[in-house]
């Protein structure tokens, strides 16, 4: 999505070689416009898939996920990432590691949520290492649902996720993937 | 809002005489069709005001000010309930007691996404005590923004935090307000 790369390329902070930052536009403000953009081009690439849910996890996957599932006219599910009193006992889960704050958390669905009648579309702000669509990959299995494959705005392709994914057989759809990255350039894969 | 009310009353299951559970279609599984009459409706309300930003925290909120700020054409600010290492160490922060989930946690939003020049509509699914979004206007306040108003889903008017608000001569709007509830019955505060 060059309208993405460029805003990247012109806006993003990188830090060290590891953390882009595009918190003012993705992830911790949000524009709506721009989103909804994202929204459709992840909608193109899977509006061939006869997807029942989209699955995200909170919280800067929800905003996305809204936005593409406003297409799809299909619910959005959002995985909790710690145990609520409100949330129902009765959950799918999965235990992720986060790098970004260096602990494992507990990732869980509510087993109403999720049927082996949904085709499910897995939809993140960020792919990296991949250890939170791994988990909800997981909770879909649990699930005995199908997967439609798994929409990210932005990978880090220097990152394993992304290819291990690919490895699996699943689609996975990155508007941008970063290459590499250092704090004065950012160097974005040549789509197929 | 009727719908909402409607929806309310035909869907929600209710624990004892405190929990509204309404997962299914708004904050652990989201109904985005729902979501943008949702959004519509707190944007009729609001449209009025110069808005410039609007501020949730997440995770449930995000969806209700992704759907509205669409209409709106400005950034939602979504404030972080814990410090990730990506997060700005430049942050207004508020300490916020959760009632769901009985401990404190602090709310942080980065000076970069709040500024005086703003005029800011919170918006939030739930209103009980009000915490969450007291927590939010002492942002709003530190930024020494000026604030729209509030705009909630679904008000518990049993508790206390809609009346504290409205006795600060915040305008609080709350889509449909739960006067009383018990596990055979719902009964909604009359619009005025």
């Amino acid at each position: 999505m060059q309208s993405l790369k460029d805003r990247i390329r012109a806006e993003a902070t990188v830090i060290g070689t590891d953390i882009l930052k595009v918190d003012h536009f993705l992830n911790h403000q949000v524009d709506v416009d721009f989103l909804q953009e994202v929204g459709q081009e992840l909608y193109r690439h899977f509006q061939d898939e006869p997807v029942t849910k989209i699955l995200t996890v909170e919280a800067s996957g929800i905003a996305v996920a809204v936005a593409a599932a406003m297409l799809f006219h299909v619910p959005v599910v959002f995985a909790k990432k710690s145990a609520s009193l409100n949330l129902d006992q009765d959950t799918y889960t999965s235990e992720v590691f986060s790098f970004t704050r260096q602990t494992s958390y507990l990732m869980k669905v509510s087993k109403r949520y999720l049927s082996q009648e949904d085709h499910v579309l897995i939809i993140d702000d960020f792919l990296a290492n991949g250890r939170a669509v791994q988990g909800m990959i997981d909770i879909v299995k649990q699930a005995g649902a199908s997967l439609a494959g798994v929409g990210i705005v932005i990978e880090k392709g220097f990152q394993e996720g992304g290819r291990l994914l690919r490895q699996q057989g699943i689609k996975v759809v990155s508007l941008a993937i970063i290459e590499a990255m250092d704090e004065s350039h950012i160097e974005f894969r040549e789509e197929q």
